[in-house]
């Protein structure tokens, strides 16, 4: 029996699944509707088509992601941090008008501040909270590396705050939008060349300096065309170890994301010393499940 | 009369002056024919339409700058440092294949190495000389602010070590190619949020994590569109004064560039506490004319 839809709608995909009375996964489906694929007006058209023969009416559905910013279906306000599954569940914004009976709520972002300074995520919160639930702990620091990287401090089951990395923006930008882009080709990983640019930027202090390495190294014959991507993703990732702090830390961060990118972030972080421990992406049905279960408890 | 002619040929612009024999400059020409304009082989026919008139037979040129590199007239490779004007003069590379029957030297760049990863510049080295003669010192931490950054240090009159940041070259990747070019539009330059973005970066301790504050900001409606360039400046030149290590030193820096360039860092440097001197860029026939110097002694 369905007990939850589930939808992790980002910018560039989406994916649904249907979720049974124990939280159990009993059909996934997704698509490349990405919020910004989809036309104004066009969620709902998306939802029945990505539901088709699901049972929705009366059934609870939860979607995190960028569905719930501006630019999504609807936009669901950042619940501002500290916050845990009962303040994200007083935050989710729900629907009324949605085809089917359905009863849709959007799982809002999170929002932090320090010194004045705002920061923000949409979606990795949950994913966070179904790493909890798979640990079964509450509290612990989470990296969810990417496009924009998330560092998560969890205490007492509530996500106390969290900062941004725009590392895999950064990578992209200057592999393709700078001299860097000269010197470099296409070439499988290399962890030679990874590692090599992980101790670099340690020592540089700044991406902006150790980047140039790139091109100087280069200039020298020390680093082929085929090794620069992997050096430069050293240097990136390299750059958002150091500026972390964590040498020889006991901590063990938790790595959620797809296998390629979290082995490549604990190859780095063993650099400093640091063990760190590895999740898949579907923490996000977890997460969901979990504040189903807080909805539940709560309403 | 003519004592050198010199020239700053760079990657998208040349010019040239005539310098007489106290190191006056008598004329000054300039063109867009930096080095990517100039198609293979074309060096001396620029050369010969940018001196046209001038008194070419047996008179000295020396010309920095990327004419000297690999996409330029000729290479003339790194000199190693720690280097001086004599250091330089000796891996000055002579042309005897020029029109008019001129000699003309090409002045090569540095090279420095810090834990075995090579720095490399080409044209900054003689403006620091030349900052050096009309400052009349033989020390200093001098800046080159620009697409490349140069932070250069010297003792003895001789360049010791320097380090590049890609800072000019980060700003336009980030304020084009990222997400942040959604949240900025044209705008005058606005000193208040570019020493917002000074101070931000200070305390963000890595550009990866304080450029999304530009998106953050943005988002609740707390950084303007116009003033979003200005800002996101201030986040660049801040990482690069942060990673200086500088509060609070007695060490003047002195900046080298356009007005424009050096007034802002003169106003990122003070919020460290450091004072700045500023001089033009006028500093490249100062250098070359103290090297034409050096190597009539040394010949």
């Amino acid at each position: 029996m369905t007990a939850l839809i589930a939808f992790d709608w980002g910018t560039s995909s989406l994916r649904a699944a249907r979720l049974d009375e124990r939280g159990q996964v009993l059909e996934e489906r997704s698509s490349t509707d990405g919020i910004l694929q989809v036309p104004a007006g066009g969620f709902p058209a998306v939802f029945e088509r990505i539901t088709q023969g699901w049972p929705l009416h009366g059934a609870t559905c939860l979607a995190s992601g960028m569905v719930g910013s501006r630019q999504g279906w609807r936009e669901a306000p950042y619940c501002p941090c500290p916050a845990g599954a009962a303040e994200l569940a007083d935050h989710v914004l729900w629907l009324d008008d949605v085809p089917g009976g359905a009863r849709v709520g959007l799982v809002p972002g999170l929002s932090a501040r320090e010194a004045g300074v705002p920061d923000v995520m949409r979606g990795e919160e949950v994913q966070v909270f179904g790493a909890l639930q798979r640990l079964d702990t509450d509290h612990g620091l989470f990296v969810l590396p990417g496009t924009h990287s998330k560092w998560v401090r969890v205490a007492g089951g509530r996500i106390t705050g969290f900062s941004t990395f725009m590392t895999g923006e950064v990578y992209a930008a200057l592999r393709q939008h700078t001299i860097l882009a000269r010197t470099m080709a296409e070439g499988a990983q290399d962890n030679t060349a990874f590692l090599r640019g992980v101790q670099h930027a340690l020592r540089a202090g700044s991406l902006l300096h150790g980047a140039f390495s790139a091109r100087a190294l280069s200039l020298f014959g020390e680093l082929t065309e085929a090794a620069g991507g992997s050096y430069l993703s050293g240097l990136v990732i390299g750059e958002e170890l150091r500026a972390q702090r964590l040498q020889n830390s006991a901590l063990q961060p938790v790595l959620i994301g797809s296998p390629a990118l979290t082995r490549r972030y604990a190859l780095a972080l063993s650099v400093l010393g640091v063990q760190a421990r590895e999740l898949g992406a579907e923490a996000t049905w977890q997460g969901l499940w979990s504040l189903a279960q807080t909805l539940d408890t709560t309403a």
